[in-house]
C-alpha cells in the first residue's frame, strides 16, 4: 500500500556546459550555445517524489511542508539565484547538464530521508526539456 | 503491448485535517493551518490511469468518454462541491489527506473496471502538492 | 512610459454561495451546488497587477518581493486555509462570489499602494472560471 | 545509474475515427462525434522519453536537441499539418486512436535509437485525454 | 464598478487556410503547410470575457455556468469535432484564420448577451499562437 | 475591427541586478539575491502582441510565423543563451530588470513593424513574476 508523494519547487540559476579536457572547438561543437563563456540560465522546476506507506495516525507518507522544507534547506539554499559552475561545490568537476544536476540533487536528498522511503527526482530545465533520476 | 490511458477530471471540495484521538494542541502542531475547524478547500485535480491492451477492432484500451463517465458517476458525483469530512461516508473515520483521498478513489474505481485493466490514481491537492497510488 | 508589474499568489479556502434574504429553494435554484450548506472549496489563484513608471535608479516599478509580501500580509494571512464566510470579516454580509472576492481584495490592496500606482486584481476560482476588477 | 531524458514536441493534425468493416450506425454508436466524415483535429502534444546512462564525458544520455531533431525528422515531418487518415501511410488500415498513434510513433523512433536506450512515448490528444506506450 | 468575468471552453476542429481566388502557388506561398488540401486541425482554446456590474442580490455579473452554457449551445455545438470549412456555414466564403474565427464567435455571442454587458473573445490556435477580438 | 495577434517565444539567459553607482551594501539591500556577482538565470517567456485590422485577402493581421521570425531574428538571436549584462549592448548601462528588458524588447520590435500596427510586450521572468509594456 505504498503511496508516492510529490512536491514541486523552483530555482533560478546560471550555468555553462563544457568539458575542460576538450578544445574550444570540440566544446562548441558538442555543447553549442550552452557553452557560452559568460553563462546563460534557467528557471529550473524540480519535482521530488517520495514513496512509502502512509502513517495510520496522520494519513501522511511525508507532510508536503516537511518535504518542501527539506528541499529548501538542502537544495534551494545552495542552488537558487546561484551560478551552478562557480557558486556551488558540486559542479567544479562535473558538467551541470540536467542529468548531472538531477543526480546531484538525488544524492543530497537521499541522505535526508528515512531508509523506508524511496526517492525520485524530476528536473525541468525548460518546459520541454526534462530528466528523471533514477529512471523507473 | 499494454498502453496506459489517462483521463483528467476536477472536483472542488472543502476538508479539514485532524485526528479526533488527539488533543487540539497535537492536531495544531501536526496539521497546522490544515486543521482550521471551519474547513478550507481545494480544486482537486484527478488523473486516472487505466492500463491494458487496445481492442483490435476499435483501437481503444478504454474510451476516454467511458472513463470520464465512470469517474463522474462514481467519484465526482460524491466529491464535487462537497465537504469531504461531513458530506461523504468515506472520511467519517479517515483523515482526508491527499494520500487517503487517492486510496479511497482507487478503491471506488477498482470495482468498476474489468480485471484485465490496471489502475493508478494521481491526485493534485495544489499545483505543487500531489500524490499517486499505488506507487509504481 | 508606464509598465505593468504582475505577481501571482495562491490561497486555498472554503466558501458557500447564498443570499440569506432568500428561501432555500431560491438559493438552490440560483446557486446550485455552490450553495452546499457544509461548504466546498477552491485553490484560488490571484494575480495582482500594479502599474507605474520604473524608478530610474532601480529599474523597478515595484519589486516583485515587495508586492508578494504586501499580498501575503494583507490578503493571504486572512484568506489562506480559511472559511471565507465564517473566518473573515468581509463576507459576513457579502456573498463570496469570485466577483465580490476580487473587489474585496482590490479594496484591501488599494490602501497599501502609493497613489501614483494603478491596481488591477485577477482571481481564478478554477482554471476555467475567473474574474478581473476593475474591468479595463 | 540510468536517467530518463524527456523531450516535448507538438503537431497539429486532422483525423477521423472509424472502422471500415462496420456499418455507419455502429461507427456512430462507438466513435460518436470522432467519426465526423469531414474530420476534426487536435494539437497533439508528444513527450518522448529515452532512458540510459549518462556519457561520462558529456554528462548527456542523449542531447535534447538530438532527440528533438530525431522527432522532427521522423515523426513531425510526416504528421504535422497533415490528415492522419489520408496523408500518412500508417493509418490507411489502422484507426488513428491516441493508443494507435502512440504505438506507431514508438515503432518509428525505436528504429532510430541505439539498443542500449529504452523508449517510452506519451501522447496528449487534449489536455485531459492522453496515453503512454509502453505502459510501465 | 465593472467586473470582467471569464469562461474558458475548448473545441477540436479541422480546417484549411486558402483563398479560392488565388492560384495554388500563391496559396502555398502565403499559407504554407496550413494550406494542406486534406486539412489539419487544432484543439482551440476559447476564453470569453463578459464585463458588467455585479447584481447586488447575487454578486454575479453573469454566472459562470450560464456563460458556459451559452458558449456550448451557440458555439461549441457548431464547431466542436467539425471541419470548419466544410461543416459550418460561416467559413464557406471566409478564410478560417484565428482572427476570422474569433470575429465570427464574437458576432455569434454578441447577439446572446444583454446590451449592458461588454464582450471580448480570445482564441488560442496553439499554446503559442493566439488572438483577441476586439483588441483593447 | 482591430484584432490583437499574440506570439509566445522563449529565451534562456543569465543576468545580475545592481546599480554601479551604489555601494555593495546598498545593492545587496535593494537587489538581494538577484545581485549575485556570478549571475543567476531565467527561462524568460515572451509574449508579443500586435494589433491591427485583418487583411481582407488573407484574414491575417500578421502571420504567426512572420511575427515569430521577427522575434527570433531581432530579439532571441541576441538574448537566448546569453548573459544579458555582458553579452548584449543594451544592458551595459541599464539594469536588466524585467521592466527594463520589456522596454528594450519593445523598442527593438517597434522599428520592425508597420506604423498601422500597435505593439505590446509581456515578459515572464518566472511563472509568477511578469511585466507588460506599455501598460494599457
Amino acid at each position: 500500500m505504498r503511496v508516492a508523494v510529490y512536491r514541486e519547487e523552483h530555482f533560478n540559476a546560471a550555468h555553462r556546459l563544457y568539458n575542460p579536457a576538450w578544445s574550444d572547438e570540440k566544446n562548441d561543437s558538442v555543447f553549442g550555445k550552452c557553452n557560452n563563456p559568460n553563462f546563460h540560465g534557467h528557471n529550473y522546476r524540480l519535482i521530488v517524489r517520495v514513496t512509502g506507506e502512509p502513517d495510520p495516525e496522520t494519513g501522511y507518507v511525508i507532510e508536503f511542508k516537511t518535504l518542501s522544507d527539506l528541499i529548501k534547506e538542502h537544495v534551494l539554499r545552495h542552488f537558487d539565484h546561484k551560478n551552478l559552475n562557480l557558486d556551488t561545490p558540486w559542479f567544479r568537476n562535473l558538467n551541470p547538464t540536467a542529468e548531472n544536476i538531477a543526480i546531484v540533487i538525488w544524492n543530497i536528498l537521499r541522505k535526508q530521508l528515512d531508509n523506508r522511503l524511496d526517492l525520485t527526482v524530476r528536473l525541468y530545465e525548460t518546459e520541454r526539456n526534462f530528466v528523471e533520476y533514477p529512471a523507473a
